[in-house]
């Protein structure tokens, strides 16, 4: 197996000045590194210059959801919001920036995510931006805890349970741990108990899906080979094992984050309790006002650390 | 290992008319069925009416080609494009409807696809939709084969060069195969070699990939850990292996379709070609010419089933 970047201690991740260190040697002899999917260059642009600033990169799943935090973020961090979105031209993903902000689209699943994170992650070396923090705010059924609950993932696992993400590698198996950064998983709870006491909030292991239907045990796909017992079964199953929500991105976004030496979390709201059913019924108008509920705890978090900076200058 | 349907012969998926049986007993005991991320259903919608007369199911990455796409098959067959866009409301997808043809975006990746075909292989049945062929025109890097290749897939092969998809279904791992319907693929392949001879195309295995930097032995992803040496050497192994070009979904199209009893194709245009480099540099114009070539391909297959059924009336 290929040496795990992520296990190995000695691996200095950043700067002095908190500029991340890119885990990337072939990156220097590019004469120019153009960001495919981001339509975004060093070339073509000055990174520097355009997001030499950022300190929180945000990304969920639809531009609906991510255009409406960055919009939420604008009015709560009073700064005017542009509309702006800087990765239109790549029919892609969809980018826009408040501040110190990124809100940012990453479709739906690991594949998806894994291209946008590995470009952001360029992106935040190239505009040498300092101490970000990433953070996926997102969408996710629910195990045992009820619709609109507040979930914060401490570790994600795949659908054997195992705490790691897996991708083939010249023909290899590469295993890189998916444990999100408890410092930061604490400072949310910290920040949801305090501050959102009248949401529903939870924390625990995401189980991380290839699907949408048979590997969260749905049985309203268009196959399905299982029992609707078996089902029950399982979900409990899964209870027991400590696993609090099902979404399909969280073992990528955790193991890319700490692959990167980032601090990252994934917040996500609970749509549906799958112990209650499959489908997810509630009107269009309710889901929209429970995923809100992520971008208000992303928000508190964002105001708490730029406080903060504030106060150390 | 639970049952696999896929490679049990005796299945039916079909009714003597042409419409397809679901493989999924759960689906009649559903008062109503709400395809989440198409924003159609059962109750609000008249499948049958707005959806009945589709032969031909296409699939794509990107809203812009998918879009496209309509467009030409629009003209193509002498039909105007209304430029609606079904599924507009789920903010995920992308769906336009040229008489018998449903242009669909995909996203990137085996999950954001596989959500997409759950989907929409309930709305071709719900709908009543008969003899349908499935088709995912897309991108691709070609291994070995030059730039604006159109590549036809023979068969998905994962990092592994394993020819089935694999999915963890109540915690047990499911595999299915991912061989394309070979009629199909001789039919393209015949109308390819006949009907477009200014156009280089190719057929053989095509490689799913995870994601977009390692898995395909890309240099410059945010992290790397193989030298360029490694990734020579392993794009001609794949080459020695009949592997043609490496994208991201074919492995799911494939071994779903064949799930479903659908008979489906997969057709690429090569944007690069591997053995020569990493980073896809052409101008955009250019590449936005080449996406047509997979169309053009499919485009003149539709024409002459549509013909071929005017015949047998």
């Amino acid at each position: 197996m290929i040496q795990n970047r992520a296990s190995v201690v000695s691996i200095v991740f950043h700067s002095n000045d908190g500029s991340l260190i890119i885990q990337n040697p072939h990156l220097k002899s590019l004469s120019s590194d153009n960001l495919y999917h981001l339509a975004l260059g060093t070339e073509s642009h000055d990174l520097p210059v355009l997001f030499g600033d950022v300190k929180f990169v945000c990304v969920g799943g639809t531009n609906q959801r991510m255009k409406s935090f960055a919009q939420y973020m604008a009015n709560q961090l009073n700064i005017e919001f542009d509309n702006k979105d800087w990765t239109k031209a790549s029919h892609r993903y969809s980018m826009f920036k408040v501040g110190p902000v990124l809100s940012v689209t990453h479709g739906m699943g690991i594949s998806s995510l894994s291209i946008l994170l590995h470009e952001l992650i360029k992106l935040v070396y190239y505009a040498k931006c300092k101490n970000v923090v990433f953070m996926r705010i997102g969408t996710c059924g629910g195990i045992g805890v009820e619709q609109g609950t507040v979930v914060i993932t401490e570790k994600a696992v795949d659908g054997l349970l195992r705490p790691f993400s897996e991708l083939y590698i010249l023909g290899k198996v590469v295993r890189r741990p998916s444990i999100c950064d408890q410092e930061l998983v604490s400072e949310l709870k910290f920040i949801a108990a305090e501050d959102m006491v009248d949401i529903p909030t939870a924390s625990g292991t995401t189980l991380c899906a290839l699907d949408f239907y048979e590997s969260q045990a749905r049985l309203d796909g268009a196959f399905c080979d299982i029992t609707a017992q078996e089902k029950v079964d399982y979900l409990n199953q899964l209870k027991a094992a400590g696993v609090v929500n099902i979404e399909m991105e969280a073992i990528t976004f955790a193991s890319m984050c700490r692959s990167a030496g980032i601090s990252g979390a994934i917040i996500c709201v609970a749509l549906l309790n799958r112990l209650n059913g499959d489908q997810i019924a509630s009107t269009k108008e309710y889901l929209d006002e429970l995923q809100t509920r992520p971008q208000m705890l992303a928000a508190k978090f964002i105001r708490k650390r730029l406080a903060e900076y504030k106060t150390q200058k």
